[in-house]
């Protein structure tokens, strides 16, 4: 099958300068669920799409009572994004299918076109696969609304003829038990492998993380020249003290081999009154801390809320870490993850182990207690950007381990 | 004289809710300057007003041939601002001369109004007494704009009927010959002498500054989760580093008895692409280090560029100060400190020195040369707000402190 020619019909249907934008439950999200069910239907997969619009294409074994391998990721992208993130995954489920066509299996083969993975489209994690596991609240088809156009995501729905009722049930369209594992292939969001040179990587868990999108400080404003330390309630200060204590502390844990990553993504005084002549009395501030340790996460949490209080009550600055959202880490399968690694080693295609920082829809299968796994393919400069550079070399590298992985999966 | 009532005439004067806004060279300060012309005239001193419209009130003494013993202090004040800063050091110099028009005096006693102080109008430091001396550039009536009209300070000079042609030509309207000394009473900016119940303070110096409203660091966007540690360009955590150490320093500098306050009044990651789930590629922030010890000044900032350049080295950011402004400071006369320390003294008035963290006119006399001094008063709630606070009974107190080292420096 040739993958390049299946990414450059992606794009074409997509394009939208500069990058590709495929909104999720929108019409460019869907010319790439028909551009896949035509790849899947041409070298013979079954292909159906059920009610919410999960794009299904098996593979099937000639033992119809086990259940299928299931490869799956999604088909949307964040505006004026790569073409690769999400949709790499599902080329090469396709691709891993058309290669495995002739071999001997007993399991079948199950790629999955999931829906609307990106958040920016509708504020909730992994929806396509929290709705395939009928875990999405019953609510969410009303009170969900697509960034770009305020519409409801039941509006969305119905405008591409799919129905929002199982949502709105809570009916699971897909159960654990109905396939036997789960791995989702994956552009690398992050720099490594292109730094290290390695072509992929097994991924061992998918980080979980502590949010506080909108913390602050609140102190008072007054005249940078005539207020002494002792009399200055300075919220940028007591902001920066916390934030440096946060890195102290990432730096010491990772030290000692933790996985840790912290960011502050926004960070700002308050623009109707800051001055560079004046305290500020008004800092904001996000906090982003992601680990794959579930213990690490809560340690952290407690120490940041102290920390918090500590410097807050020392500089007569009220520090509110405001609303925190917490996403738990998902941990991969050890044998899948082993099997990723042993076709790597047979294929003689160099790798590495890492945690993923970003969030995937595999979490959802995960943390349904079906064992997942990920593939991450070189790829450079970031995701969620027109840049993004998926070399097609390496993507053969990933369908070749994904594909002696396979064989022994579905024997 | 009803200095109570002499403030509440130029409150109505130009009453704007909250507050009150005299802007430089226009309406409602020379308004101001009117009411202050005529309190001088009621209690027989001589008025006049120079070219660029500073207000002159001298109450002349017996020896014609002895420079007079000047006081003064502007009468603009910035939008919605308060009704002392500024105008309590003219009131208090006029009530001075009317309780001393009786008093044995070889010195006459000079009271001026200045014009144009407060920065928020025209982009000038002591633009008014500056012009005084024949120190700003030529080309400054034409180059500067009020911020609110935009126009020239040509034009609004000529609005008022005055002259921009002694500015054009570097011509000094007050040279320090022709003065004995200078005394500023002023309301105290910050929140010392209310924490420390004392009616007045004696400035010891006026802070000078290093300052750069708009150093930025430059680093690269990334996925907070996907990146580890070692590839990150983070210019929120370059910057933050920076100003802890900033802090850090500063702390230990003053616990060595340095004179130091270190103020970020602006610090911003870039509205346009920050997000709490992205590495900031991008941080704005301001410094602003001011202390009376120039030198202490000089090697700050020698410090601050080095820290710079490591801590950007170290992160693979770029840290650029920007465009600096300098201001040294100014050094008060140890005499006539001393002289309004024996007055406080002799009047029984609690009393201390301190350093002025803001500008003033006086550090445009002490730069010329002219033995120069200020006379803090309390005030509560900080200045450049609707909520200044001077109590009468403090200004009283300010006055009868005045009043008594008048007596020695005029006879």
């Amino acid at each position: 099958m040739d993958i390049a020619a299946l990414f450059d019909r992606l794009r074409a249907a997509s394009l939208d300068p500069p990058g590709v934008t495929r909104a999720s439950y929108g019409p460019a999200e869907q010319a790439a669920h028909d551009i896949m069910a035509k790849a899947a239907r041409d070298i013979g997969m079954q292909v159906s799409v059920d009610a919410i619009g999960t794009l299904r294409m098996l593979l099937p074994g000639t033992d119809a009572a086990l259940p299928p391998v299931c490869i799956g990721s999604h088909l949307d992208a964040v505006p004026h994004g790569g073409n690769y993130d999400g949709a790499a995954g599902v080329v090469l489920g396709v691709a891993a299918a058309a290669a495995l066509s002739d071999a001997p299996r007993r399991r079948g083969l199950l790629v999955l076109g999931i829906r609307a993975e990106e958040m920016c489209w509708f504020p909730r994690n992994y929806l396509g696969s929290q709705a395939l596991f009928g875990l999405l609240s019953p609510d969410a088809p009303d009170t969900l609304t697509r960034a770009d156009t305020g519409r409801s995501l039941a509006a969305h729905m119905a405008e591409l003829g799919f129905d929002a009722a199982p949502i709105r049930a809570r009916q699971a369209l897909l159960t654990p038990s109905e396939i036997h594992c789960f791995i989702e292939p994956h552009i690398e969001q992050g720099p490594v492998l292109v730094a290290e040179n390695l072509p992929v990587a097994m991924v061992t868990g998918i980080r979980g993380s502590r949010r506080y999108p909108r913390a602050s400080a609140t102190g008072r404003h007054a005249h940078a020249g005539a207020v002494p330390r002792a009399y200055r309630a300075d919220a940028a200060m007591a902001g920066i003290a916390l934030i440096a204590a946060l890195e102290a502390r990432w730096h010491a844990l990772e030290g000692q081999g933790a996985d840790l990553v912290c960011t502050v993504g926004i960070l700002s005084t308050d623009p109707a009154h800051h001055a560079a002549t004046k305290i500020p009395g008004a800092l904001r501030f996000s906090l982003d801390i992601r680990s794959e340790d579930a213990a690490l996460l809560d340690e952290m949490d407690a120490w940041l809320h102290a920390e918090a209080a500590r410097i807050g009550a020392a500089r007569g600055v009220m520090i509110d870490l405001g609303p925190g959202s917490h996403a738990a880490p998902a941990r991969m399968d050890p044998a899948l993850v082993a099997a990723l690694e042993d076709a790597a080693r047979a294929t003689a295609t160099p790798h590495r182990q890492m945690a993923s920082g970003a969030g995937h829809d595999c979490a959802t299968f995960a943390q349904m207690g079906v064992p997942s796994a990920m593939l991450f393919l070189r790829n450079d400069h970031g995701s969620h950007n027109p840049d993004e550079a998926l070399d097609m070399a390496d993507a053969e590298a990933g369908l070749r381990v994904l594909v002696h992985a396979l064989r022994g999966l579905l024997a």
